[in-house]
């Protein structure tokens, strides 16, 4: 029953006919989307990658043809010839494009059949993520997950397209690298030829890049694979893509201004949106203090504030705690809540919270009689009223506070000014706000282990004029590092390199490395700086999270061909997988599982 | 002494500067590549990635400028600020494009310093290799090694912006994949989540590419990197780049038109070179009777000839041999030969012949006076006679012979056809032949496994017509295959595959694959190809060795940034290296290196 291509060759793509075309002798070929038998003739809406076509097989054109489209189910593989006809009066369909037209088809050959898909593709289907993962390639058919697809191609196109006209050489760099463990876990890949070693994946190609500054090429660029061997969250996946960028000879407003020149053209040529020119910036601190968090979403205000001045001293031993120990209160309105929040909003809001870590969710309701409030008793009249009024809270407003340390308070009020956002339909899905996130600290102090650790990664500068803190309080460090922030989400983030080897080895040895290990991991890397390194910076951005953001897709799984699940398995293929003995042996390998486990 | 780079900007690159410019105030940045005193005065060239321009410090125009510019090292980064002058009568440099003009320097920052480098980067220098590697990042700074690079992204922009421009998609495909043991050795990375479990590094994307083509994406491209643990010859990688191409609803010609494209326009925009439309092809057979390879170098004739006929039942008792163990006697002319060639020529060629597996070097040199050679006596006269007729030879000409099993014969012929060719000066360095090879045979017999094994791989399509053979003779199946050969180099290969679920199992089976081994590696894919597969094909082009063609290099290691050794280490970074103990018990390995070795 299946037929070869032959000579036949298509005229036309599925998305091409329009009623200009009636009358035309047309080949076309696809996958049978739907099949109807209306009135003894034959109608399938013919799909390829570009579109829909209507095609007709009916009995009175040609007899052949019609009893062997009787054998036709859907995602059988056909091709046709016929001619281009207006569909009748009554059944045009205008939401397709080729909607006015149908083919009256002469010839048809099965190319391929199908047996019945394991779920419908014609329609939003409901169908468990684990089946869609095995059949990707039946899901990958589906409209949303293939124009998804698309969009990140013209994404990629577009960035390289871009920084091909500003100079940039795209530069390959190895995948076979040696593990420098620092920050999340490598994967290894064990070496034949070298037994009892190891090559690492990269986790970015921070070093790399970095040299190509120091052999000279001024402006890299590579769209590449990076590995992270972590527990892995909804959002992660154990490879990813970074657009990884590096310049020399500038400083960070010129790094700035070229990537938001990027954003801009990618946002024109691939969603046909205008940005604005003149990203906003905004400090570490500010981000910290107005939004509680670093990747601030910025399409909306409901501030954050410190009121650790205010409630000073004031009876509520929840809030006195905080501020006595070093801790804070904060506070943010949630102006017109009180009008749509119900009590159970406000319990609702109280468990996510606490799930987060919070004592509890302090609210002051201000109404047009009074304050309604758990906590005013305890706050004195005096204090509350200063509270409002430094909240500027008007009746029908209610305030919520959180207090402790500050990273908890943060933590959970960054989420909470997330959620009452989106409740009170603050949110607009459509807008896209960009900010740049400076002067962050260099340094965090990692109680743990009881040294710092760098923030960004041991490469970043710090501000020139914070240089000398290396010697008398490393933490008061700020860096030349800036992410830049869409919405809420990091998609990119870099720095200003140390281009000096000598403030790179006291970086190092602020981290705590001793001698030995600065020069088994980075040795070499020392010495290249020592070679006439020029200024450099550069930054990396997400690629997997920037599709996900700009087809509105829900996981960076919805934006990725072949993703893995949480468990880092690919359910279609079955990766990972056991491995032969004799393979294992070949790399001197063994694993021990019982004694481990 | 090192300053920062403050708000100074280039104003130009270093090849920007013509005397159209002179009397500009400029501001240039880059390296010290040399420095000369001359008459009190400083002469420097500075060096950025675009070029070279002459600064001059002199005291009498500065005297503190003059005075830090003594400090200046080959390699350190410098800024400068200064007014284009015309260089003085007699100190033009034509060789330059900058040669015209130099810049007086009024300010000067010293941007960073540099050690002595361990080997001259302003000439060619003959340092070793391993030096060269362990230096890369000096090495890349020297011109030949840049422009290589440069070389490589206009390649690579090239290839994609022409695959843009023809509706093929970039899609992604997985570098953590399935083992599936076929041909060489896959690089392995152990899962920590899946303990005792492991993914592979992929040889290439050839399931996924045919899975997006089951997907519906109908044209797909990827610039992939590909991974083989091999053992490494002198031009093999550990990783290598690929183009990788995957088409629907195509024969090959289609395929084969649309690349041939392709590298018109690379040779075109990458080389300024233009190549004439319609690419020669020639069949896998016919290649192995002229060329006596399937990758043939077309910039030269120089044919074999099979002569068993015309030897068939000699007095010579190797070539009646060859002949009747079904073996092969095959000559070539090597035309003029006799002149230039000496005695010392003719032994060093058998010498090499013999190396490569052959008894000896059999020849008939053609003199005017009759026929020299150590065989006549055994041929006897008239076979001679009638051999040097058919292989067309005249006075000056030398008939070079092999005999043995064709593998062997053509082995050595075949190189030696390339060394003679060589030594005749018949092989235009300029030319580029590219001629498509095609009718391979689908399988080759594997003697030591006693099995058939693909000659491309298990996915190739047999010709329409050969589809019965796999029942009755599957040795004689001939492939839907073709490479795409340059100048002897095989720069691609691929094939139309089997898209019907029937023939893809029929392949396995003939290819002795056990039902559970088919379903367990393999079963996902043939089930795939059940849902609707389009008929498709594809190609995968080696950009390692395309960018070694075109920047004419003689290893791949110089178009690489950061190249291995053929013990597949990095000799910068020192990659692969030894692991924690802590990092391979959380992946549940060990080696067992004593117990192997």
């Amino acid at each position: 029953m299946v037929s070869n291509l032959g000579d036949w060759r298509r005229t036309h793509d599925c998305n091409a006919l329009r009623a200009s075309d009636i009358g035309k002798k047309v080949t076309l070929m696809g996958w049978v989307q739907r099949r109807r038998d209306h009135g003894g003739v034959i109608f399938v809406d013919l799909r390829d990658r570009e579109g829909i076509t209507q095609i007709v097989m009916s009995p009175e054109l040609n007899k052949a043809v019609h009893e062997k489209a009787e054998n036709l189910r859907s995602e059988f593989v056909i091709a046709i010839k016929g001619e281009v006809a207006s569909r009748p009066d009554g059944s045009l369909n205008e939401k397709l494009p080729t909607g006015e037209v149908e083919v009256n088809v002469e010839e048809l050959k099965i190319l391929n059949t199908s047996i019945v898909p394991p779920f419908m593709l014609d329609e939003y289907s409901n169908v468990s993520e684990d089946v869609r993962l095995k059949y990707r390639y039946l899901d990958l058919r589906r409209p949303e997950l293939k124009s998804n697809l698309i969009t990140r191609h013209k994404l990629t196109k577009t960035m390289r397209e871009f920084l091909y006209s500003k100079g940039f050489i795209d530069v390959e760099t190895p995948f076979l690298t040696k593990s420098t463990p620092e920050g999340a876990r490598d994967y290894l890949v064990p070496s034949r030829v070298n037994p009892g070693k190891c090559y690492a994946l990269p986790q970015s190609p921070q070093m790399f890049k970095q040299l190509l500054m120091i052999a000279g090429f001024e402006r890299y660029f590579q769209v590449v694979r990076c590995f992270r061997d972590e527990d892995l969250r909804a959002d992660r996946q154990p490879e990813f893509t970074q657009l990884d960028i590096e310049m020399s000879f500038i400083d960070s407003n010129d790094l700035m201004n070229i990537m938001e020149e990027l954003f801009i053209t990618i946002f024109d040529k691939v969603m046909g949106i205008k940005l604005e020119k003149g990203f906003p910036t905004i400090s570490y601190d500010e981000a910290m203090e107005k939004y509680g968090h670093d990747a601030p979403d910025t399409r909306f205000e409901l501030y954050l504030k410190t009121i650790n001045d205010t409630v000073k001293g004031c009876g509520f031993k929840v809030f006195n705690e905080a501020v006595e120990k070093n801790g804070c209160v904060k506070a943010v309105n949630a102006i017109g809540a009180g009008k749509t929040f119900s009590r159970k909003d406000i319990d609702d809001l109280t468990d996510f919270v606490v799930s987060l870590g919070a004592g509890g969710l302090a609210y002051i309701k201000v109404n047009e009689d009074g304050l309604q409030s758990p906590i005013v008793k305890f706050l004195g009249e005096d204090v509350a009223a200063a509270v409002v009024k430094e909240m500027n809270g008007k009746p029908g407003d209610i305030i919520f506070f959180g207090a402790g340390d500050k990273y908890t308070v943060n933590l959970y009020l960054s989420k909470l000014r997330l959620k009452v956002g989106a409740m009170l339909g603050l949110i607009d899905r459509d807008k896209h706000s960009f900010v740049w996130v400076l002067d962050f600290p260099l340094l965090e102090w990692d109680a743990e282990n009881k040294r710092f650790a760098a923030m960004h990664h041991p490469f970043t500068s710090p501000l020139d004029e914070d240089v000398p803190l290396f010697d008398t309080d490393p933490g008061k460090m700020r860096a030349k590092a800036y992410d830049l922030v869409l919405n809420g989400s990091e998609i990119g983030g870099g720095s200003i390199r140390i281009h000096r080897s000598d403030v790179q080895e006291k970086m190092f040895s602020t981290l705590g490395l001793t001698e030995e290990e600065r020069t088994y991991k980075f040795g070499f890397f020392i010495d290249a700086l020592k070679y006439g390194t020029p200024p450099h910076g550069g930054i990396a951005f997400g690629v997997d999270r920037i599709a996900t953001i700009l087809t509105k897709s829900t996981s960076i799984r919805d934006v990725i061909a072949f993703p893995k699940t949480q468990k880092a398995t690919c359910l279609m293929s079955d990766a990972p997988s056991f491995i032969d003995d004799k393979q294992l042996k070949e790399l001197y390998m063994k694993f021990e599982i019982a004694e481990n486990k």
